[in-house]
């Protein structure tokens, strides 16, 4: 029995990552999982992890049949999905995971993605998916908009800080080590493991990275003002994990205290003692996320840091975290996995 | 309620492992942890990916309280294991991974491991713990030896073909590639990053691996006579994983029908389409193994390739899965994990 | 002064690696650089870790100037090589890095390429480009044909045993795991840094690797006989190096002598004392082969391991040291780079 | 002939780093190599990939040579080398790599490494030894205290900006990503490949990593007046390169005047043009360091990356370099091998 899910867009990695958690969950049954690009072929063939699961063969977008389908995830590409997602059943629940219904407004999406939205009524409908701040919203939605993984991580950190009003909203910097799973499946040069392996570059560095766009929304929104951080990602030679190191003008004590007291009763996100600080390697494969505080030597000032796996926590773990709440179940079904180290 | 078990030696990688596993085990609860290096800390200080769980608190052998405790996992170093275990309580029952009883033999063990065995009783007494080998007997033993990693993935291989009678049993190679955590948690020099990254090499090379008295007293018992391999082992710049090339003289057809036959009704042992082999990042973090076969150009000749991770399905998995068995559980509870891709 | 050399195809690994080392030989100057695909572009935008020299920006081979060059390095790909050395003034030097001379038979060629030769008539030219072993050869050659990064690596490790007549021509297994670099600069799925980091697998296994046509070719000139070797290569998670590991029958003493016989006098093939194995990692970056034996347990068996770095000594190195000859300069000039470890 | 130069300590990653560089010097010989715990091994035995050089073989500090010895590189654990360097005979030019001499105050040194300085006098007289701003006092010094690697990555992005009086000194945070050979060859959990493959992990933060004691005494020195920076190192998983990202309060296009016209000159510090930034992979196993600066999306903010590989710019390359000044030899002599990529 159980709720149906669909996949579509099942042939990155996060279609794959939410297969192999879905797997492990009591009571949800993937019920198709389309890829174009890949269509008429065995989830085995593109994923041979999924080897020993009994999974329906890939079919495309348009010959999928969601009839009995109960909520459908929608791992396509960015600007990809929006046209999809107009076009789905009406009432079909979804969870977004491409970036396409992250920013609510037109405006901010035109400058961030150089393009008009498709869709912008549904654009107003999404919800921001950061399931631990949206709960509430993201148990009556019909559409869930899966948040960016180093959007996600800077505002496991600095949220709470914001709202508890214990730092300078204008001296943010949030300065972020990837891994390259985060990229994609994509076929690009430096993306080679020739490339990546013992390497280390900064990139979209200076705030011009997209997911700029989710950190201003957010954060102004909780502000009541407008804040720009700001934000530098690196990519690292790692597969998975997203390491953000986060610096701010504030007691010490009291941004731990505030981290402390925002995640006192969440199962996944976790705050470490004061002067403890985590890594990516304790998180990877799941759903995890962890902080930490140190004081810096320079009085007033604090260094957070947060670590997630992207495609779990990031990604794909925060989808099946909100699909739970919008069907009603377990939020954490599917999500205990304990982290594999090493 | 459920089965309640205790692990000795927990601050190593294995110990880490079952505790990942069991955590996911829906009948099993972890009663004691010991480990004498690092008793009395917490365990989220010794392995801070475990930071979730609530776990008892790490004590010395000696301190631990083994009362009202099913099934005792000793995940202690070679030599060490035999002691302890000889102080076990009596029927207790015991799944130890260390190679203190892989060897039925006293004199193998004496010209294998350098030394006399401190229990020579308990050493016959011990069911070698390939689980899909010695099930009847693992169900019924009071005490199960864990194999070794390298040795599982040889046998994996080889074992249907020897019973078979389809390769030549004086002409097998089998050419190892391991990840680096088989070696363990130990400060030596060529486990650092520096010298192992971006390295590769042979070790033990020639037949004079321990794991070769296990090829040894297994392949010449299926045999009914004295079989030797050759074994070379690598290390390979990766955490998890063994990869086994063997080469055989033998028909592949037959080899691959003989394989196919043999893991047909078993839940983690997968035998691919004739002629794809698999890779180690296919498994990582589970308990699946995955065996290949393709044709040699040379006819008469086949060569197999078998993975899985060694930490999981080469150690602590294959430890689990014997536990299930010897406690009347379902023998694949907490081990359907997916793996860990990419 | 010094010579002068252009470089055809400059823009993969190894265009990029024969710069590196040309620019530390004391008397070879590069008067071109060429690169269909990037032409216009400067090196240092191509390859940032050539920032600092003064190099030719990068042409197509049409607009190339040939004049006044003494020797040119083709870094093209297969099959697209042969059509432009053809085109090449005649007299004008040549090494190419590419497949499309290493085969003298056309019907091989046909059989391991799948196509017909476009210049037969130079594939009948070309010297194969073996250094130690066609050096008289190659320093009267017009057009040297670059060895196979894993076939130079097997042949190190096999051709003295085969002209010594030490081993049992009918029982020769080369297990090669390879780094990744070998496989170039090209856009695939399985070279990305998240496939591969982690993972480990063979490929054209069972005797269909191009690099078979090379090993044909070349043992069964030596032995006077068809041979046949068994060849399946790996890729692991590591930017440079090859390490071969070979399972022949024959004493061991004996195949240690006829190697250190047949290397004493080379500069840059070293034999280690008997019982010591190589590792890639102590010839990164640099040209020299490190060749070690070791005895098997089964009388009359012994293993061989030859390391060396794939893009040096396996192609660009081996294209210098090949070109100094041509040229009549110091044979060593340019390589004599120290290996970089860690 | 040449000049004559023993290292001490040349078991440890800067020592075989220093052999490397000087086997490529066209006048340095090395007459002697001491390692206490490696005395009477051969230098191939603790390092094989320097197998095919002729060196002397390892002594006991006590036992060695220094007769017609013209430099001495210390290449000995900190703390170590003060004693060792004191003992020394009068005269005989030092360069040491450890940071026994970096700091001149001696409350500095009791500071930031716990104990009294058993050579005072020494660190008085002793001089900094970044190049490219102490080269005149290096020319002339008989001691030079190499820098810390992570303080010379800083150093270079910061001091021409300090200088300039381009930017706001209250507001300087370094974010470092470094690879692991920094942390040597010692036996440690953390720098097991184990743990540090597929991780990452700030360490020291919060103001507490001693090459603080660098940045402060040298940023102060050139301000005049008490400069202190934030500070946070990170481990990555590669094994050489240093990424320092620098965030600071200026104007770009005079952040990065002040840069290129520091540096106009230099050999080994290369400015990129605006908006270009580096990777550590086009530095590797070079002297070569590459700085870049962008633009932030907030007016009057800075984003300058400096990267540099730890093993030779940041410790054996910069001692050479300042050997090569003592000496009266070429000032880029031995230094100029191409970055190895990949």
């Amino acid at each position: 029995m159980g709720e149906r899910v669909a996949i579509l867009g099942a042939s990155g990695y996060t279609g794959g990552e939410l297969v192999r958690l879905i797997a492990g969950h009591p009571s949800m049954e993937i019920a198709a999982l389309s890829a174009n690009s890949k269509a008429g072929l065995a989830m085995s063939t593109v994923f041979p992890h999924l080897r020993h699961l009994d999974l329906p063969r890939l079919t495309t977008i348009e010959e999928t049949d969601l009839s009995g389908v109960d909520l459908v995830f929608c791992a396509l590409p960015h600007a990809t999905s929006q046209a999809v997602i107009a076009g789905l059943p009406e009432g079909l629940k979804v969870v977004d995971l491409s970036a396409d219904f992250r920013l609510r407004d037109p405006e901010a999406y035109r400058r961030w993605y150089g393009k008009e939205h498709a869709a912008p009524e549904l654009q107003t409908e999404a919800v921001y998916g950061l399931t631990e701040f949206y709960r509430d919203e993201i148990r009556a939605a019909r559409l869930v908009a899966g948040t960016g993984c180093n959007a996600a991580t800077g505002q496991y950190a600095l949220r709470p800080l914001i709202s508890a009003g214990v730092i300078d909203l204008d001296r943010i910097v949030i300065d972020l080590k990837a891994a390259v799973s985060g990229a994609g499946r994509s076929l690009k040069e430096n993306l080679l493991h020739a490339e990546l392996s013992e390497g280390a570059h900064a990139y979209a560095a200076g705030g011009t990275h997209r997911h700029l766009g989710e950190f201003d929304q957010e954060f102004s929104a909780l502000a009541g003002r407008e804040v720009r951080v700001q934000f530098t990602p690196h990519l690292i030679p790692a597969n998975r994990g997203i390491l953000a190191t986060v610096y701010v003008d504030g007691n010490p004590a009291e941004v731990h205290a505030a981290l402390a007291a925002a995640y006192a009763g969440e199962e996944f996100v976790l705050v470490l003692p004061e002067g403890e600080l985590p890594s990516i390697r304790h998180v990877r494969g799941s759903n995890y996320c962890h902080i930490g505080v140190v004081d810096d030597r320079i009085p007033g000032r604090a260094v957070i840091v947060a670590v997630l796996d992207n495609l779990a926590k990031g990604s794909s773990g925060q989808a099946l975290q909100n699909a739970n709440l919008m069907l009603g179940l377990d939020e954490g079904a599917g999500l205990r996995g304990v982290p594999v180290f090493p």
